[in-house]
């Protein structure tokens, strides 16, 4: 059987039931912890599920960010600083990324709280998480007030990409399942992948074909 | 062994190895075919990556378009007309979802072109992909130009879900594994997810629990 449920639908829901039912229905997302510092050196751990692409030159990533939230933190040590990054999160630790999402007051680390271990490298101000099988170091660029919900787009330049060199593939492809990153959806429901196929870069009048790991296999361009 | 990447030996990179590796780091992503029509009545298909979250109350959803690329169309179908809708994709037709990323001129449907279906129903003026697990209708409500790269941001407020009923659990969360749509890493991977768990809300000083499938635990009411 089908539901069709309108924007009044919606409208009447219960909160926690409409915040569960909205978060679901973008389908998976990206799972990464935000490490941040502010300058009296105190960190701060979040979990995220809103980073999302924006360009490939520059390389750019946006994270949107609730300032009544438990992001709160997060967004001000970014502007006060300019930096963060976001670290993938793997099936052995996924429960301690979650934990960083209850409220702890802004004197205690998430690091400590919830047992991560802060990684300094590269004379990067922000801390990465310890065992993150893929780190990114991010400048911050821009914010974006949205004013339809109160929400801020963070956006921040790539400065640093630490990862497994076996993961990285011949045409630039990241295969993400040899690293052991999951993926989220709603809330609070956490998710391991199997790949399907790779497909070739789509062309008119011409058949797609499966693309193996490992292949050369020119890739779109459009960045 | 672990490989470190800077801004600049990303600035070094091959344009089509450069697309392939930032658009895999960010991680998985949600997949999603958009449709739209003209004010003619030409209809338009695109695969997107790009689909945000950004808030349930009011249910508002925001796309990431590349306006030099084959998201123009869609682009331009939203602007004209002020609707889209959002279609996930499953492992029965993800190959023509990615099909619809080839070129095609502006006079020819994607839907025509890679065998999919318009789906119209309750008088909303933008197509659903008949057979998909998870339809939303959306009215457009702002463009943001990102002028950091010539992106822009488009967000829609939901105005219509379909889904099967038995999707839906008593809080509110979706089962999407349940439904069969599937998620995608860098331009053109493909996978499908395996649940490791649902965990409870977060508390300071409070152990996490596994939340069961059709449980009623109370959820994050965060929105």
């Amino acid at each position: 059987m089908k539901t069709h449920l309108n924007s009044n639908d919606l409208q009447q829901m219960d909160q926690r039931f409409r915040a569960a039912f909205i978060n679901s229905i973008t389908g998976f997302k990206s799972l990464c912890l935000v490490g941040t510092k502010d300058n009296t050196g105190a960190t701060n751990l979040a979990v995220f599920s809103s980073l999302l692409h924006f360009g490939a030159n520059p390389a750019i990533m946006g994270l949107l960010v609730r300032p009544d939230s438990v992001d709160r933190h997060t967004l001000s040590n970014i502007s006060e600083t300019g930096f963060f990054t976001v670290n993938h999160v793997s099936e052995t630790f996924y429960q301690l990324a979650h934990q960083t999402s209850a409220r702890y007051p802004k004197d205690v680390s998430e690091f400590d709280a919830c047992n991560l271990s802060a990684d300094y490298k590269d004379n990067f101000f922000a801390p990465y998480v310890l065992g993150s099988p893929l780190q990114i170091g991010l400048s911050l660029q821009q914010k974006i007030s949205i004013e339809l919900n109160g929400t801020i787009l963070v956006l921040g330049k790539v400065e640093h990409v630490y990862l497994e060199s076996a993961a990285i593939q011949q045409d630039g492809f990241v295969d993400l399942e040899s690293l052991g990153s999951i993926t989220v959806s709603g809330l609070d429901s956490y998710h391991r992948t199997q790949r399907i196929n790779r497909l070739s870069y789509a062309k008119v009048n011409q058949k797609l074909t499966i693309v193996p790991l490992g292949s050369k296999e020119p890739q779109n361009f459009e960045e």
